[in-house]
């Protein structure tokens, strides 16, 4: 089965899984708070209904595949194909009521991506690639994405979700990639890469980031003619340390700092 | 004419801004640079259309009112009526593809707010009051807006739109507030104070605002039971240091820090 015949499959994977997402979203819920006292990592019942409603469809549909997700962890994770899956990517502006959230859907093959959806169901808009190209629906209508060429990081718009999810080594590197940019932007998770992907943002430098917070993003970002890696230049789709530029250029500006 | 009166004639401003606006979103227009060189302070086609639509239709219709905008500039403003317009607020999230901007559109009547509403036409969302009272729309449907209740800093989730908006006096202040809270979340414009009054959200607290950053959205939070104030307890709608709260126990810790 190709990537291409799986578009219509994760569709139908975007549209419960929104379905049952939408209800808690700007509800008065309770959040329950995953990583104990201390930490505060925020989970929603909407996260779990999502995945769920995800697994359950995978499973009947194609037993034989693997999945890992955020909630309910992995599955057959030996398996040729291999489902990805986040289904509230960006728990913090889901539980502040800012629709910049995401659900993430990828498909790898033999370890690697090859195909992702990010799917925003409030706004109504989806993102999805197969490293070869990417598109785009949404209220505006559909049309393929493209990256922009960007001269070099002086001339860059970069995104990070937050300055404060680097740890005490990775601080000051991303400090100084920021420092050579000409503006930023934070808190948008997987938005940035979808950004990044249609043209609008030139970088977007992350750490500490899960393999189902990138993995379905990869072939959108190379579908659009995007480069993703890890800061030393390695596979993306482990999660980790992530740079990811819609223009080499750009990329290998960031690595020289990020990579030293 | 009483503040109900004017909520059908401010639908008709949101309606033809947003019309003039979103051709410019996600598009490949060019970005001025309204600051020079060094700072960046990017100015939009979009910013500029949707304001002159909005004068327009204020001056035919109302021509004894004054009209501040962030574009172009001040007429009449010493008239009983004065529309305060920001036609894109979060104008870095707009260039950046994110769609957490929105349209502010706010009447003061001798100098106080008395009608406000913020304005997301590509999402289609819109959030608005007169001080007494404070409603949504959007693609979840209709319904009024209330702050929630919060013991106090503890349990607080804080929004700013970014921690380097502050300077070197204001930054310290800040971080000392957002180290008591719970958890924060950076990067929403007029979005925080919206989730403020949806009840998402407890504390909003920024520096460096204009009048026609806050103006428009005092009705709001007050109409949704907030409280919205400068740093030292006075009236928010001029802008500068702004400290906005769902609860008054949130309010007054942390006025108590950032007027110490």
């Amino acid at each position: 089965m190709s990537a291409v015949d799986f578009e219509s499959f994760v569709r139908d994977l975007a549209r419960l899984s929104g379905e049952a997402i939408l209800p808690f979203f700007r509800s008065s819920i309770g959040v329950e708070n995953k990583a104990g006292l201390g930490a505060f990592d925020p989970v929603t019942e909407g996260d779990r209904a999502g995945e769920a409603v995800m697994r359950q469809l995978i499973k009947r549909t194609f037993p034989a595949h693997g999945i890992v997700g955020e909630e309910y962890g992995a599955e057959n994770e030996d398996a040729e194909h291999v489902w990805i899956l986040d289904p509230i990517d960006g728990t913090k502006a889901f539980i502040a009521g800012i629709p910049v959230w995401g659900t993430l859907i990828g498909l790898a093959r033999q370890g690697t991506p090859i195909f992702g959806m990010m799917h925003q169901p409030f706004i109504g808009e989806r993102f999805w690639g197969d490293g070869a190209a990417a598109r785009y629906e949404g209220p505006a209508g559909q049309r393929s994405l493209r990256t922009r060429p960007c001269t070099g990081l002086e001339a860059a718009t970069i995104m990070t979700t937050s300055p404060k999810l680097f740890d005490a080594e990775t601080k000051g590197l991303f400090e100084q990639v920021e420092a050579r940019c000409r503006t930023y932007r934070y808190g948008a998770d997987c938005y940035a890469y979808c950004m990044l992907a249609a043209g609008h943002v030139d970088l977007v430098v992350e750490a500490g980031l899960k393999p189902y917070d990138i993995a379905a993003l990869v072939p959108i970002i190379e579908g659009a003619g995007g480069i993703v890696t890890t800061w030393d230049g390695g596979p993306a789709s482990g999660g980790g340390r992530i740079v990811a530029a819609g223009d080499k250029r750009v990329h290998a500006e960031a690595l020289a700092i990020l990579n030293p």
